[in-house]
């Protein structure tokens, strides 16, 4: 079993806080209302590259030998790790190597791109980078760092958390977007340490839930069916270890459909001005399809991350919902 | 003279803190590499309503009788003053009627209708919709809210600059979107009071710039050249009483250009996921056309709102910059 607890959130989030934002929490007032439930943002569609993965990204890297920072790190990535790696790498004055399947949104690849990484575009599924990034560690000597599966990337996720019950502690719930579940099992070890009656549900999209089975069985599924989705950042297959852990800590994993989060990406641009990516729209989602269960709960949503591309936004932002006034607005004419 | 001091803002908060965000303030990376200085945003695009607005409104109507309030309230504005009316009218249970030109942003005039106001569309200038709600507030006793210049207003607009000043002081320089002017004369009061070396600079467009000539001849001139305008929050013409004050308290005006306004709302939902309106994006503007006057400074920039049609957005979304990578990423195919 992995092992990570609160001390090495705590550890963590000393590393890491200089090079972090302490990402706003807002409370929605519109989304509350709607819902019926009191929902708080925590904003790390703001943080530094745009998501979270910063900050597993960053404790993994701090922890590297000199020797190990020589030669440089590589990784594989759907998106937001990988630009993350890329980040740290710059701040670390190292280089890296990104893999990433082609479905990687190019907003990712261009920031990732930016901060000066070498991108390599690997095949249809996230596996197939992950396969390329290992070949490349055993070429040249990089050392792989994990998007998800290592104790130093899940307690560097925890720091969300962390961040959150410093400015407030007593949610119902916390809703966390989940792919590999680094965030989840962070998020959940730090809420049992903290605020142990905090329930932690992990969110998938039905469109790729192997989280959904293989929590409630206890036993690693896979064989899901998976279709296409707007929450890039949890598509694909999953690990034992994550979901081994989870089931110590997590209360429940729940899928929403791509229709709820679309509806959440709008949601968020005319209710807040929020760019937000589909991953995070997961949290919007389950709040618009599970009433009954959040219903008069204070329900905190990690908004995990904003990197989304400028024309699927649009595209949604086409769409229209039963919550908005249809074409025009009816201001008589005076 | 009007007359507002530090002591009417501190007042002003007192009275509508527990109705407003304390939005965040960011300190942004890629900003401040870009323009050579240290770059804050105050992101008053999160607050209730996506604009700043909702502090001015409530000031004013929290100081109105219960005799007033019974009668209802009426304004006129390009948006989001009318849209802060009506939410405060909401949260007062009394009726507003708010009177927009035929320009204001689709986006205004659907939240505006969402919290209830009575919309009505009054002709091609901003000086239509006035005109119409004199009208309404003559003939039906309704309390004309003013958008920009009464103390009430000018104190509640300078709560945002009294909350930056809670979070730190050390600002060289403030830039601020400026139509009616409530927002910089609020803010360059709390300036000059609490931190006097901080400069303070109103910003206009250059398709719509009455406070450039007004200012810098200390005389009003509204009868320079308007052109169509991304910043709709700025449009029109302007009054003596705020240029008067703001000659007591305010460093400069610039105007910036339109193209770096839709420039600066595509670079924050580049760089921040944050979808900004055209007012605000002047701050951006300015950032990117007077590297020399703001270089090497720390500068606040206030986000003033947030409330742009998603179809403008879509459309600035789809320029490119010369910051961008261009078409598709580069990653190579392993």
């Amino acid at each position: 079993m992995i092992e990570v607890g609160m001390k090495d959130i705590q550890d963590a989030y000393e590393q890491i806080e200089p090079f972090v934002f302490k990402t706003p929490m807002i409370y929605s007032e519109p989304t509350s209302r709607r819902v019926g439930s009191e929902v708080w943002f925590k904003m790390e569609n703001l943080q530094m590259g745009g998501a979270h993965k910063i900050r597993g990204a960053l404790n993994s890297m701090l922890k590297l030998s000199p020797e190990e920072l020589k030669r440089g790190v590589v990784t594989a990535s759907a998106g937001n790790h990988s630009l993350a790696v890329a980040y740290a790498a710059k701040l670390m004055e190292t280089s890296a190597i990104v893999c990433v399947p082609e479905y990687a949104p190019l907003t990712k690849r261009q920031k990732a791109e930016k901060y000066g990484a070498q991108l390599l575009v690997c095949g249809p599924h996230f596996e197939d980078a992950e396969r390329k990034a290992f070949e490349v560690a055993r070429e040249t000597g990089r050392k792989f760092i994990h998007a998800y599966e290592t104790p130093e990337t899940i307690a560097g996720q925890g720091t969300v958390m962390l961040e959150c019950f410093r400015e407030w502690k007593d949610f119902d719930a916390v809703l966390v977007p989940t792919g590999g579940g680094g965030l989840l099992c962070g998020t959940a070890i730090a809420c049992k340490a903290e605020h142990p009656e905090t329930k932690v549900y992990g969110l998938q999209t039905e469109a790729s839930a192997p989280w959904l089975r293989s929590f409630h069985e206890k036993t690693l599924h896979n064989d899901c069916a998976y279709a296409p989705t707007c929450a890039d950042g949890l598509e694909g297959a999953i690990g034992w270890p994550n979901v081994e852990l989870a089931l110590t800590c997590v209360d429940d994993i729940f899928a929403v459909t791509e229709k709820s989060l679309r509806e959440g990406i709008k949601w968020m641009s005319v209710m807040h001005n929020l760019m937000i990516e589909g991953a995070a729209a997961t949290c919007l989602g389950a709040l618009f399809e599970r009433h009954e269960a959040l219903q008069g709960k204070r329900v905190l949503c990690l908004i995990s991350g904003g990197n989304i591309d400028p024309e699927r936004f649009c595209e949604i932002c086409r769409e229209s919902y039963p919550w908005q006034k249809e074409g025009k607005s009816k201001g008589e004419v005076a």
